[in-house]
């Protein structure tokens, strides 16, 4: 009776045991010493995964470039480029039952950092670029049986298809897809709206709304998933 | 006598009626709607000179590129790009006192950002950039009588050799030089160490400190370089 009475009021336990991964940030990738080529993402809504993921009973590894206040409980690892956060997931992957891949990812980045400070009087660089790996699509290659692997495409044209074609590609269980061009969603904001994309599920969208809202909307997809499989 | 024990409490007031300007953080050149060119600069040291100042009894501007909390009493101008942050500083040299450029400014920028995000099945883009304009040099060239322009240099190499010709070429009356590839020193950090460099005095050197130490006696040079003239 008190444990129905402590449950009413914090929620469900629907995550009670499961271990979950939650990226969180825009990657920086050095040009030198000081310059970065950055992503816009404040880490909000990661974090907002987190923290909806520890009220619902889960454990909680948040990859973070960001130095956001830790939610209690959770366990936060710092990384700051695409490589260390593809290192921190491909671990995190192996003992995590949920994969949520909510930071913005460098597609490219200098091919090499120049040492120390480019000076100015040296004249405008020359910025060589190169791919960065693709870490969701390596998390699906390698998703392990039961794992449920979530990713967030964050898009300014095409969002349903885009993110669909990624929903696909990188074998997810589910996209949350996310016009950062519209006004009050993505980066920097408090709020947010999307839609969530599953392989065989009509899509469901979430009107503006607070990111931890999305958040529960994310983790509520998340159980249904475990729950039907 | 109250005031007096006021007074001993809390500091000197010795900016007393003073205006004073100060640039916080790090300057973000959009590539594309969701990626920029970014200097690492936290704006820490930029806040405790404006903190240190408003304790010190002056009025106080904030143009800044973070979202810090800011100083009680303090008006703080949000910018993001050089180009922003010239335009505001410009306009706020014309009725400030002292001018502090903390802020780490873009030498360049891409030429033109892209509409929308770059999508990376389009492959690696090529980005051409220019030089931003020398937010520094150009209050150096219109400094008032009586004005203060305090110049920061983030330096890896030849520290102070490249800041006295700074303090030199810009017509400033003070340069804060920071070598930021010593540890504990600079972007990000609570702790800095600095050099300060006056046209016609003997340098001055903080050992690591904490940013607020810093801060004061760089208001305490402030107030120097006023009363000397």
């Amino acid at each position: 009776r008190i444990v129905a009475e402590v449950e009413r009021v914090l929620g469900p336990n629907d995550l009670d045991g499961v271990r979950l991964v939650v990226s969180a940030g825009g990657t920086r990738e050095p040009i030198d010493s000081v310059r970065v080529i950055a992503n816009r993402s404040s880490g909000k809504q990661g974090y907002a995964v987190a923290a909806e993921a520890l009220a619902r009973g889960a454990s909680v590894t948040i990859v973070s470039t960001v130095s956001l206040p830790t939610p209690p409980g959770a366990v936060v690892v710092p990384v700051e480029t695409a490589a260390e956060m593809h290192a921190a997931m491909n671990a995190a992957a192996d003992d995590h039952d949920v994969v949520v891949m909510a930071a913005a990812v460098a597609d490219f980045r200098p091919a090499s950092a120049a040492t120390g400070k480019i000076k100015k009087r040296d004249g405008v660089p020359e910025i060589v670029l190169e791919p960065t790996p693709d870490i969701l699509a390596g998390l699906g290659e390698n998703k392990r049986a039961g794992q449920v692997l979530v990713g967030f495409a964050a898009e300014t044209d095409d969002l349903i298809a885009n993110a669909t074609s990624k929903l696909e590609k990188k074998r997810l269980d589910l996209i949350v897809a996310n016009d950062v061009g519209a006004p009050e969603v993505g980066f920097a904001h408090d709020t947010n709206a999307v839609t969530l994309l599953r392989p065989d599920a009509k899509p469901v969208e979430i009107d503006l709304a607070a990111k931890r809202d999305v958040a529960r909307a994310v983790i509520d997809t998340i159980v249904d998933i475990r729950r039907t499989r």
